[in-house]
């Protein structure tokens, strides 16, 4: 038996006791008659005293000899310990060594094993074995586990089954890049790794599993932006028989418990926006409710001047920073300056101070007097102490811009509390949207989302403007969550795949198993799938996700730990009939 | 809101309640003047009935249209059945329909919806989601999560932690085939899907995570024997800081869990055998212990006659099949077909009838008189009434023979009853096993896989007598689980490389980033995986996984409903930098 206890339990109740410890030496201090150790496993962190007077010389020799990270085995007593420290749980008690065992060895570490360590990025990602033995990383992985736990039983209680659909599927033209797997048996065929169990999860609707879940891997060979990962984890879920009402009302249900089981935070207020009104009011389809700085329109108080630059414009709307009437003539310059920033992409701002006297001061007082601004600040909701900050241009582009700007003075103004937690829905999403690549519209979601019945008249006169029974989670400003009501006739598909470019032909060779399974008595049916990786580290009151993957990839899609991709031999090429084409 | 109440919930206690059902129609009757429905979804049937009578005459006559499979939703009156049907829990009451919807309509299913179905495996398989229509099949994939959540919160209660390791890992050349995939962004190279998380899970106890567990997808690219998938479904475990001791207990109180929580089974007895005592005893390394018929082994009462077979024979074995003198002459010829078939390969069985009165009548009466044949007897175990079967030859492979009969024998005697759960510890298995194809020893476990340290010294001179700290669990005659105590040291994992033929340079090009790590303080860790697939088939008390994976491979690997592998195009190839090779 290497331990009778772990390293985070023993306490004063548990004085005089002898007890067996098993774990790794965090830190050493000798002071030549006594040695300290602090003993360090997943549970916590025990302190051990070599005393000269208490110990045995041989053990005490022994213990002179550990190093960082050796991994040792200790029998001892429990006892007081004098100087206590109140950081830990175990910092009441010591233990007395009477026997050391050294387990294993460890070269010094090539950083620092601390909640606050010396290695950077790329070293820990290559020792990230050494990497999760450092509380951040551990714990943010036990949070993984807790929240997927209690997903499943949630699920689970509410009568939904986990089944396990399967990894080598069928490569489909739609949508992200594959993943391929070359198949030995079947010559010149590759079997592909799902993006997302979307076919299966309707199949098993069509099969009568009317409540289906999975946190399942999904894979998408696209080029990396920043914190995406080639393989990622979903929440995957399907109900039949339901409208749109049903599924935000259980997943609502399902975010409402994460929230309190986890934070112990009651949400009241659980709001649903259109994606018009996201844009309208926040310039984006997954807005950050914590904070206000909703978007003014000033079409109507702003083009009545002689100003070129918003009678041109398309949209002048403008957004109250509250406190922002205090900024520097610099301040607001790099305000400006940050707008124009090529990855935002305005051309200017306009900016008004609101006075503490009701007065204003703006950067266009030659063309509008103290009641246009006026009437911006009511517009815009800015109270005296704010800065009124206004752009416009062409109205998707600038929405986009004051969207930036608005968060960016969030961050800033300290708005966005991890802490915090504000969901929302976003409905009504676009069925369509144009692409202008290929000069065609594209279904926003996937073909099989089901347009909104009200809708269908305008699929050809004004496609753009049809809605999609579609629906985004959106928590704290990250979209977390997205589903859809699915097409289920084969009536309204034959009509979807004719917009969006199918020859019947074309629609049978891609999805004709699917378009085949409708055949037989498909139920109305709809699903949500939610990005886990995302999820988990929000409710962590992080931004990143990286630290709640155990084993993540850089941004070139490498393993840098196990150095994968990597070359394969020949003999395990001709095996598969391919062959290198570099 | 598309129903009220589910099809399995309705009883007496809600006649005159007014409802509204969705779900499949399995059958109607149709009288003219009254049409029954049998209306189903997942949670069971309840009977529709339409009267002329009582019903609109236009939902009559809709009704009429009805054809199986149809998917409709119904609003009506729940009154009490006139004839009962005490098979099914909504069986007192009936749906007077008011209102009757068709959700969507199907073709004529290829096979019938019924627990005995009339359709063949193939077309169960191309129409797979009609297939899991069927209780059989539905039931099946939800007894799989069952057991899956059994596990999870188990395993979560004990302090287990579910990592998620990654699917996208390098290829290794030890093993089983891998499957690949190669990397667009990193030219010329592959990815591996995992055979197992092997080395992840013992960094994972590197990283100090000391109790893993995960439910995982494996991937192994084998020719597919029966009842094998290219992708199936692991319980993985890792413990750090265990010895073997530690880890039977664990996963035996987990197996008791299970039958206990499953099946209301107390498993009161759950025998550890050796690897040794097992192929003695059982000629197998996996016996089903649910009936006797032990080896009895004969050479010192066979071998001292004239009978040149046993004589020259390595290992004489017998067993004594309950009842068995009772065979005809031909019912024992047929059995010793049996033996003689190319699967078994005996050469031929000698035979003893022990009569109910004491004497004995074998194949080799000229040889073996009374006492002779009343020792084998006493030797098997027979009593009178039974028969004794006996093969000879080389010692493993006789044993292997005798094992095929006593199986085959059981079968037929009905002695594998699949509603009583035996399980069994099989421990102390070879370090080593001779490869006749390379001429070395390959690590029977895997290379991490750490020997007794007893046996330590035999390496050199007997390396097959090395035992391993390697158990398996075995259930009803089925491995279900196996691992091992891993080597930790580097001077052990020197030697074990150097005995499987390993220069230390090949054992870095393959193991380095394992071997780096446990230069960094690897603690003592063990584990083990169960194959889930299979656990849960043998818990659902089935001899084939197929019914409990929900979209299963046949035996080419192809899922032969979506019809993959496929062919992928030209630009995907280019892409990826790899051209086929046919």
């Amino acid at each position: 038996m290497y331990r009778s206890h772990s390293c985070g339990e023993l306490r004063t109740s548990d004085i005089n006791k002898e007890v067996t410890l098993s774990g790794w030496v965090q830190k050493t201090r000798d002071k030549g008659f006594m040695i300290w150790v602090d003993l360090r496993d997943r549970y916590g962190i025990t302190q051990l005293i070599f005393d000269e007077e208490r110990t045995p010389s041989d053990v005490v020799d022994k213990a002179k000899t550990l190093g960082r990270e050796f991994v040792i085995q200790v029998k001892g007593d429990v006892i007081e310990r004098e100087s206590k420290n109140p950081n830990i749980p175990t910092g009441d008690i010591e233990i007395l060594v009477t026997e050391l065992q050294i387990l294993n060895e460890a070269l010094v570490p090539p950083f620092t094993i601390e909640d606050e360590t010396d290695g950077g990025e790329d070293i820990r990602m290559k020792y990230r074995y050494l990497d999760i033995r450092r509380n951040p990383v551990k714990n943010s992985l036990m949070f993984r586990h807790q929240v997927a736990m209690k997903v499943r039983n949630y699920l689970s209680e509410a009568d939904f089954i986990e089944v396990e659909t399967p990894y080598l599927i069928k490569s489909t033209p739609e949508g992200a890049r594959d993943f391929v797997v070359p198949s030995r048996m079947n010559q010149g065929q590759f079997y592909a790794l799902p993006q997302s169990p979307q076919t299966f999860k309707q199949l098993l609707m069509v099969g009568g599993m009317d409540k289906y879940f999975q946190i399942v891997k999904c894979f998408r060979d696209e080029d990396l932006r920043a914190d995406r990962q080639p393989e990622f984890t979903q929440i995957d879920c399907e109900m039949a028989f339901v409208e749109q009402e049903d599924i935000l009302n259980i997943f609502e249900g399902l975010t409402r418990h994460l929230i309190k089981d986890i934070k112990g935070q009651e949400i009241n207020d659980f709001p649903r926006m259109t994606y018009d009104e996201a844009m309208r009011t926040y310039g984006n389809d997954k807005p950050d409710i914590r904070f206000g700085m909703k978007f003014g329109e000033l079409n109507s108080v702003a083009q009545h001047k002689d100003f070129k630059v918003f009678n041109d414009a398309e949209l002048v709307i403008g957004i109250a920073v509250p406190g922002g009437a205090s900024y520097t003539r610099k301040e607001i310059d790099k305000l400006v300056d940050w707008v124009k920033r090529p990855q935002v992409g305005a051309l200017g701002m306009v900016y008004a101070k609101c006075n503490e006297d009701g007065s204003f001061k703006s950067s266009v007082d030659k063309f509008y007097d103290q009641e246009d601004l006026s009437e911006w600040a009511e517009t815009t909701g800015a109270k005296a102490g704010d800065l009124i900050c206004v752009l416009s241009g062409q109205a998707n582009k600038v929405r986009g811009q004051l969207s930036a700007l608005r968060m960016e003075l969030a961050e800033r103004l300290g708005l966005r509390n991890p802490e915090e937690f504000a969901p929302l829905w976003v409905v009504d999403f676009p069925l369509l949207e144009w692409d202008e690549d290929t000069e065609r519209y594209h279904a926003m979601h996937h073909p099989f989302t089901s347009p909104k019945p009200e809708d269908i008249s305008l699929l050809d006169s004004k496609p753009g403007d049809v809605r999609a029974n579609a629906y985004d989670l959106v928590l704290n400003g990250n979209e977390i969550g997205g589903g859809s009501i699915r097409i289920h006739d084969k009536e309204t598909q034959a009509l979807m795949f004719n917009h969006l470019g199918f020859t019947p032909e074309e629609a049978k060779e891609q999805f004709g198993f699917l378009l085949d399974a409708f055949q037989y008595g498909a139920p109305p049916h709809g699903g949500i799938a939610f990005g886990f990786d995302r999820l988990v580290a929000i409710l962590g009151g992080q931004e990143t996700i990286r630290d709640f993957i155990a084993f993540p990839k850089n941004n070139s899609g490498r393993d840098v730990m196990i150095d994968a991709p990597a070359n394969i031999d020949n003999v395990q090429l001709k095996e598969l009939h391919i062959q290198l084409d570099l």
